[in-house]
């Protein structure tokens, strides 16, 4: 029973459809076909917003691209000290923005505050023997699986500009957070101030693309040269687009992303007091009881050891898919 | 009707059921799943010799990745003036290998030999003020539809080696070329001095998958750590493997491949003495009539200019689902 | 006697003296000293137009940062065919922009015009898959030791930015080119069109100076930590600084130019019809008999073989400070 | 009274002398003449093993092509938490090396330990999804002006050797930290495990040039071919190399270091219990009474605030010629 990932999850049956519709005889290559050109709209009918949509195969090149498109290569991008785009891309933001560096601010159930960033970045002086601060990337849901209200995005967004930051946002389980806010989807992005959206579908029952939403328009030309450069412009666009299509123009992004959140919220019933971390959106961080790591697996469950060694500190993932008779039995089992 | 490309081709029902096979419920993520496990052997059986594989999601990723692995940053690659590597893929292995360059060798017909190697890099001293030439870049089938034999491979693989240089293939239209010299794979890749191929499969039927082939075992753990810092590592690695193993497990490669040569053949047949190169795969080059191109697309026949402007060069590329019909259609127009 | 380059002359006294001065106790570090403080009024003087300079360590640093300055790493320069900064820096240009392509044009005697342009690059579209040019590099002197005059810089730079690119000079021997056309040395940079120079003095009888001299005010900022960055700004920065005002604030920099044109053209009466490119700065090409070579070089003349192997073609390049006597020994010895 | 930095000291005579005697007419460009022919030898005799030396113009410079030397663009630096190549090199590192990681561990008084390091990385888990640990800077003398004994620089040598890392030194302030310890150069450099020192010259009476000094024959190739790229290898070399000779034949760089030092340490009896680290090369860290700072300044003693705002903590720097008299004022000042 699968508690490690939503990484590894099924693909939705609305994907799934889509996929083989488009792999009809041949269309328009390089996003010239009819999913690809409905891409904006449909985004910017979902966000309220007028903006770009660049599919990508990894949330990776996604959070890379956009950085690179938002700081020159001596800049720099302040992050959570856990953040996705430091500790788990092989330095691919550094790779993609030619050198910039990340400047890492430790952040509370791993949301960042205003206060938090003035004060990790205090002794960073911006003068020419420094890197430059120029952007912002929060990650929604945040890596420790809790979540920013649109005020909390506000007012971080609002701190980057006054300063001349660009502000980007890792959405790889944007989905959960948006279902667990239940707001709507541009206030925790475009009206708050986000410019790019790493928007995360592959995790929430995708197959195989992700996107950048870009909010803001002086952006968009770089990032069309950027992503070809990166070899992230196939040349059957359409089964991107079309991947992407199906999970939004029906909701099926916050339905999956519900069901996920739900299964979430059974198991924190049952795990209580012994939470790390508010359970937000998908993910549960855990403190278990000794030998109790063991037991679990030997029930059945996989789920990733956390924190340091020995700490038998843990963490499960719900995933769209996950059956719901394996939450029912990891609470159960939880509780024992 | 399209002859512009087979980059917008349909997806072939072996392909398409592989994909619909793998996504079925949660699977190992990162390539942790049963299709990618794979691979390696899988290929090395085609092959008939050990290598590994790394999927991505476009040839531009394939070529950039393969390439800096093979140079450093102030290295070379010789490459054929029109390679796709310098002329379609804005810049990728520039920005792949931290900014190596390209030294152009224009071929006959799209093919180099060692003697044009030879002649076209003679001015290159290679001295500290210089790149380093480190690396050879062949493309099979070349830019002109033409095709390597073995021993044409043999050869060029040859002069590299002596030189200390390591050798690339763009492998874009790879079965087209295999298909048409009725070898062995193996023949004009590994067995010939091939390192590395990009072997392609979008253009043949495939969906989004290509694959780095590493022949040399010593290039593989650098490629590792490239492919994920490049956001060219999906979370669900299972359709990117399961769409390769549909291709190259029953031979479905050679035979989407044979199709679109036949078709190839077919026109050529009409065309004889305007053919601008030997038809040798799927791509005809054609010196057409004054006023020709104008007729031809009020016929429904789309295609590329090709060539300077106004010279009535034109490209025809005939896909593995070409319908016959739009096949005869053309023959018959260009007779006219 | 050395008719190699003027890469290895002495150093002139008033440089030399400059140094000497700034060696005395403490100033400011990183710029912050009375010399470098007057390098842009300075030069502004100079050239009759507000700029400010960057002193660096090399002409290859020099050229390398103003390009990174102007082109994204998606971006390209077009160049001469045999421009120094495609030639002689180990792909400086390539390491600095991120990865940037230089695009190259074949001259006429070194120098480009509009014509050699548009044909030269016809051939680039420009679109997605391609890089974008972004910016003109033009060498002056050229590397055929002839010189652009004022309204061939301005046709240029005019066709430049008619496409929207931004125009550099290298001026290795910009002293020798404005020397020889004995115009206001912003005839040929700010007043027609050149946006950032690299003004050479190490071989003009400087010691280890060159400077980026930026005309266009928006590109200031990014040079700034480009710079730094690169490992271009010395804590003593007042050594460097200190060279370039003593080649300057007198005028020694276009005394030294013209002692070294003058030695040329004394070597040009000499070769008459031999000449391959007119004389017009300090570098002479010609076409020596079989067996001159060597029979110069066994008279103790030292200089470089140039074009293809056997082609008896040869370099001579007379320094600021190349002895009166040997190069009349040359001029005898040619003569024979 | 300058003790803000030694980075704007003088040069001392023996300096000056060598680079006026460089400056006679014409030698050998790009490193053919002969100071730069016996660079390697000298430096050589001084560690008492065979070494390549690369001159360059900063120290930022020296650090960064090391480092680029020594790990791939996905490859991690373990370096102290303040380490320069951190926080003052605008990204210098990330620059040369195509987007390398640095990974900070904090220190004791500046000092790494195999325990510091251990516990600073436990987290850093090295999978394909991570940068990859391949090297590590350190820093001598410290950044807190504290100096690693021999055995020390052993261990944390061997803690790297044992993992795979390559080790590099940055010597911005050796001199200072060999002037302390007493011991043979080598015995806290190529006997104890360092591959590649970056050897500081200017601070500590030089003028212009900072020297790579490789001790490991397998890095030299590729920094000839990144040192010309960088723009670092000046056609005038002799005058870096002259300076490098001047300093280390006859035992310059540890005259001028021991009279730094001296310096320090008569400010150290003064400053007493008020040191924020124990002074064992040129630099003093001391927590000021409140209101210290501003009459300190007010007496006309320059130096650097430190530490957060308003902590009253302050830097000093004596450099090799900061005056006797200067010295005595500011240990009298500080005993008020």
């Amino acid at each position: 029973m699968n508690f490690k990932s939503d990484n590894a999850a099924g693909v939705c049956a609305e994907v799934l459809a889509a996929v083989n519709e488009a792999a009809g005889p041949s269309a328009g290559a390089y996003d010239d076909d009819r999913w690809s050109r409905r891409l904006d709209a449909a985004f910017s009918d979902v966000f309220g917003a007028r903006c770009t949509v660049f599919p990508v195969g990894t949330g990776t090149a996604a959070n890379a691209l956009a950085l690179a498109a938002m700081v020159p290569p001596f800049g720099a991008v302040a992050c959570e000290a856990e953040a996705h785009i430091h500790v788990d891309e092989c330095g691919a933001p550094e790779f993609f923005t030619g050198g910039a560096k990340l400047l890492l601010v430790p952040g509370e159930h791993g949301r960042l505050t205003p206060e938090r960033l003035a004060a990790g970045l205090a002794a960073h002086r911006g003068d020419v023997h420094q890197v430059q601060l120029a952007a912002l990337s929060l990650t929604q849901a945040t890596e420790a699986g809790t979540v920013y209200a649109p005020d909390q995005v506000e007012a971080l967004a609002g701190h980057a500009k006054a300063r001349g930051w660009r502000v980007h946002m890792d959405g790889a389980r944007f989905a959960n957070a948006v279902a667990h806010l239940g707001c709507h989807p541009g206030d925790v992005t475009c009206r708050a101030g986000v410019e790019v959206l790493s928007f995360g579908a592959i995790k929430n029952g995708g197959m195989s693309a992700e996107a950048i939403v870009v909010f803001a328009p002086d952006l968009v030309e770089a990032l069309r040269f950027r992503r070809k450069r990166a070899g992230q412009m196939p040349s059957k666009g359409r089964f991107l687009a079309a991947q992407l299509l199906a999970m939004i123009e029906d909701g099926v992004w916050l339905r999956n992303a519900a069901a996920a959140n739900a299964g979430a919220q059974q198991l924190a019933a049952a795990l209580a007091s012994r939470l790390l971390h508010p359970v937000e959106a998908n993910e549960l961080f855990v403190k278990l009881r000794p030998g109790e790591p063991d037991r679990l697996r030997a029930q059945g469950f996989d789920f990733y050891d956390w924190g340091d060694a020995g700490s038998d500190e843990a963490r499960f993932v719900v995933a769209w898919d996950t059956p719901a008779a394996e939450i029912a039995a990891l609470a159960a089992a939880l509780q024992q």
